[in-house]
């Protein structure tokens, strides 16, 4: 097909279309007759993908570029794939506030949460300091002892990690289904993850009004 | 304390303090001697609130002066808060494939979702909305049935909201602790829960990677 009906199959407009093509996230097309260039069931692929990473996980070009490269470098292995994928797509914030210092309590409390769950070896810094400054603007604003629900933060964190697992090794086993979709599928579980999080909060605080409330209901 | 200790005690520049004033995101210092303006512990609490929302929670000036202002609206009632806080601080994606008509399979198995775990009545459109999506790119990338993670990460979102619920109304009980630091640490709540998340998907993948790899060991 031409640029022009790949731009109706896929809902990506042909001048973005060329600008995939220019950052190589998109493969380039075979030369047909004439000048023309065709594309094919492949390029709808690689769009769909490259939409699903930007437009529902949220992810920059760049970002979804070294996704790209991850997966055509790991073909092999859905595991390695993905833990190279989560490196490559976190959000670096400015975490200025770690550039002033940390309280000590918080870096004793992270600390002892990874320990206790395994993951002090296999944590990469960002991750451990990006904890320890949410735990220091916490603490600096006055709040009690958060141990309980951070206990209860890394139980639902190894949950949803050993499901996500569960699926991709599932998912793998399955005929035509390959590691680029079961990576793509746990980076997707997020923003998943995130909406039902929000939705369980409201459904909770609502409950918990109507059960505290001065007259009793809503 | 004039704006210059301000700056030095709170790490905010006095450019970005008067940036926060003119936004009316801090409150105004009361006026000293001659033409100075002094300020107080407040102001160090309000910029230590202002940076924690901004820095580590991720949220704009615009979507942090719609959370004081709820803060401000609800004094009385954590949860109201909370409910307003988390619809003001939704990062709004654009989510254009919804536009062009999402899959009846993945409305079907939203719906569903939220009916059986009583969610449907309160969900919020958008965040329903960012479910059917996130699942029909999910469908579309050719992914099979996703019936069983949905169920596990229903089940760790509503683990989740319990916990932060029972924080919360245990917080609120201690002198000192008000609606305002329970409702900010929830916000630093998804930050914190998302940097566990992917510790434990690397944690995960590598114990995973290490049982299966053709050499039994990494």
């Amino acid at each position: 097909m031409r640029i022009g009906e790949l731009a109706e199959r896929t809902g990506v407009p042909a001048a973005t279309i060329k600008y995939y093509l220019r950052e190589h996230l998109l493969q380039a097309g075979a030369h047909g007759e004439g000048n023309t260039v065709e594309y094919g069931p492949e390029h709808v692929h690689r769009l769909t993908l490259i939409r699903a990473l930007s437009e529902t996980a949220g992810l920059s070009v760049a970002q979804i570029g070294e996704v790209l490269t991850v997966l055509a470098r790991h073909p092999e292995s859905a595991f390695q794939a993905l833990g190279a994928t989560l490196a490559a797509t976190h959000r670096d914030p400015t975490f200025s506030l770690a550039s002033e210092g940390t309280t000590e309590a918080a870096e004793r409390t992270v600390d002892q949460l990874l320990n206790e769950y395994g993951w002090a070896e296999v944590a990469p810094p960002m991750y451990r300091d990006a904890l320890v400054t949410a735990l220091t603007a916490f603490y600096r604003l006055g709040n009690p002892d958060p141990q309980e629900v951070l206990g209860h933060y890394a139980d639902a964190a190894a949950a949803l990690a050993s499901a996500d697992m569960e699926a991709i090794a599932e998912a793998t086993k399955i005929e035509g289904v390959d590691v680029e979709q079961a990576v793509t599928a746990t980076v997707l579980g997020e923003t998943v993850f995130a909406a039902l999080r929000r939705i369980a909060h409201i459904a909770a605080s609502a409950r918990t009004q109507a059960s505290q409330g001065p007259s009793g209901t809503i």
